[in-house]
């Protein structure tokens, strides 16, 4: 009795809690667990996005028969529709999606200054132009931390700016100043410390020092977890690896680590050795819809008119479900015919594809393994280039 | 080794074979089997409409879970894309929608005649213009026969010219000796009478006299099954129980009864009333993607804002897989931002409402209760009226 009475306290003052299990020696690369209040999931993971509440075209039981543990919200498109107050009334955003397991929302930052057409910005926070009814909004620490208090993810991130990768460093001092302010309001906003874990995001551009500068503050608060933001914004890959290998080492051990955003498996690989536990993109979805699927050997066009008659499925060996029981001929033909399958069956494909390259990861990390797996696992080098090869045979530029 | 032996040549005489387990006392109502070569579904069975090579935006294994057991595929539309070689060269048209149950084809007549910009009609066949490139197709008997072969559906069907259901007597005189000539060239130019049943379509409109001519021209065929088309083609409910009345009863009872492209679940019952076997139509998908969900209380449109923040399923009780997980709130939300999701839960939730209609109607055939079923049961009254009440609320006439 007491004991079962004790364990809740005890969670409730950890909303999130990250599981060391092993190290890489050849590397700064880790495999772990994050516990949160819907359950565990094993890192280095990929999460899904589910911007508006749904993974696009994939129904939860399949999106959990892909490998896929925890998945992501967007707090900017779910503000703005249906509201967090509605999906609040429906249950939160678990039931709303119909997904118990971890789930993670962004703090509307990104999209806002992506996204939105903006009308002013200041400390305050930032008012846009609603791009469903052209209504003013504003989205500011304190807005973002009710929105997401209210829609109820497990791990919730501060509201930044994002500044574009090649902004001037004054304006990516600003910014960061701006962040770093922001923290503060949202720890003191937040009023679900208990069960939602909130995670500081650590901006500064390609700026190393400015990188360490903010990591350092940040560190400071203690929080749940760290985010490194601002990355695959147009930096470039190698810029990229150079703010992950600086970064990173200077987050503490016993929290875990997000690169928010990214990316194309060979992204994720070079994320991996430097430390990071949790990623996140819309790549495999994205172009699973425009009929693009990653396998072993580059980016399948699924359109490509000699696809035609194809009778393989559309990555051999794979084990998702539309490999399992679809042709590529097949799939071709629901593209050309505007069936909604071929969104599903290529998005699906990709998913999975995306949580087996996390898998082996996770493997070649426990199994002392992963130096030769990165360097002779084909997928750990599949990034814009292949990609970006296929999409020329076809002369589309969707990607 | 004899008796295996002999087997599958009695089985290759019989491609598709009609088992009656029950009969009604109190109508032509009966509960039966229609086995074929991909195995055997359950009768009165609704049968989901898979146009192009697949019911949209629902997966194979969905599709067996809301209990359908026989598909349909759409010969005009496969005929044009991807083309029946094609999905020969794929491994037919069962390894191509990976549903490996009964599949049964229609002739492309009834589409031909609905939907294609025709250029010219005689005993030979049609040419009419391709919807998809522009250029002139024709369809015939020997060409719908050699598609139909192609694809290997295990039930196929005669090309038949369906007048629109107001057409003047002599034109429906004209199109039913037609048919009667164009069934028999169906049989001579059928390549695999072993495997594919060969149904004939009993045609005359509203007229009883011409139906039951038609009937007994096409009995005397003595073919695998019979179908009635030109229904629910315009002609009113009334009309239509008329025709059901007076010529299924012409039928041989040894073979399986099929009434094309009907309809509302009333229209369903009416069918089952009169001895129907077997019913499709694109009602629950349409229907489904345009956000109108069937329940026994009437029909629910899904794009209400009134349902914006509901907590229930979409019909309280049902035990599809889009009532188990989600709510109103969310399914209206996944409508209102243009997600798949919301087409796809609403059509697999529809089929199930079909599907599950049909389970009981077969559950009171057998238990001897079917008169009060239809009389008490409110998913038996639901017809176009339940529908055009919601569709008026919302102000859509999508239906």
């Amino acid at each position: 009795m007491q004991r079962c009475g004790l364990l809740p306290i005890v969670r409730a003052m950890v909303p999130v809690r990250y599981e060391l299990l092993a190290k890489d020696l050849g590397s700064h690369a880790r495999r772990g667990r994050v516990h949160t209040a819907h359950g565990t999931f094993e890192t280095p993971a990929f999460m899904p996005v589910g911007t508006q509440g749904t993974v696009k075209g994939i129904l939860p039981a399949q999106l959990r028969e892909t490998g896929a543990e925890c998945i992501l919200g967007n707090t900017y498109h779910l503000h703005l529709r249906p509201g967090p107050e509605v999906v609040a009334k429906l249950g939160g955003l678990h039931r709303f999606m119909a997904w118990d397991g971890p789930i993670l929302t962004d703090s509307g930052g990104f999209q806002v200054f992506s996204l939105a057409d903006i009308n002013k910005i200041d400390d305050s926070g930032v008012v846009f132009k609603s791009h469903i009814d052209g209504r003013a909004v504003t989205l500011s620490p304190e807005v973002s931390m009710r929105t997401q208090n209210l829609l109820g993810a497990d791990i919730i991130m501060a509201f930044d700016q994002c500044p574009a990768g090649d902004a001037p460093v004054v304006v990516q001092e600003e910014a960061l100043e701006r962040t770093l302010g922001w923290i503060e309001r949202c720890l003191r906003a937040h009023e679900r410390p208990g069960e939602q874990g909130l995670f500081g995001i650590v901006q500064g551009g390609a700026d190393l020092e400015m990188r360490g500068y903010c990591a350092k503050r940040l560190v400071e608060l203690d929080l749940p977890g760290y985010a490194l933001g601002g990355l695959a914004v147009g930096e470039g890959y190698e810029a990229m690896v150079r703010v992950l290998g600086h970064t990173t080492p200077l987050l503490p051990e016993g929290k875990p680590r997000y690169l928010m955003g990214v990316g194309f498996p060979r992204d994720l690989v070079a994320g991996v050795l430097a430390g990071i536990d949790m990623f996140d993109c819309v790549m495999p979805t994205r172009n699973g819809r425009n009929a693009y699927a990653f396998t072993a050997a580059g980016v399948l066009r699924l359109r490509n008119a000699k696809l035609a008659a194809d009778l393989g499925p559309i990555e051999q060996g794979c084990d998702c479900y539309a490999c399992r029981v679809f042709t590529r001929g097949a799939v071709r033909h629901f593209f050309q015919a505007g069936e909604m399958l071929g969104p599903i069956l290529v998005s699906l494909h990709n998913i999975r594809f995306y949580q087996r390259l996390m898998a082996d990861l996770r493997g070649a990390i426990s199994g002392g393994s992963l130096g030769s797996f990165v360097t002779w696992d084909p997928r750990c080098r599949l990034g814009p280039g292949g990609l970006s090869e296929v999409g020329k045979e076809g002369g589309s530029g969707v990607v």
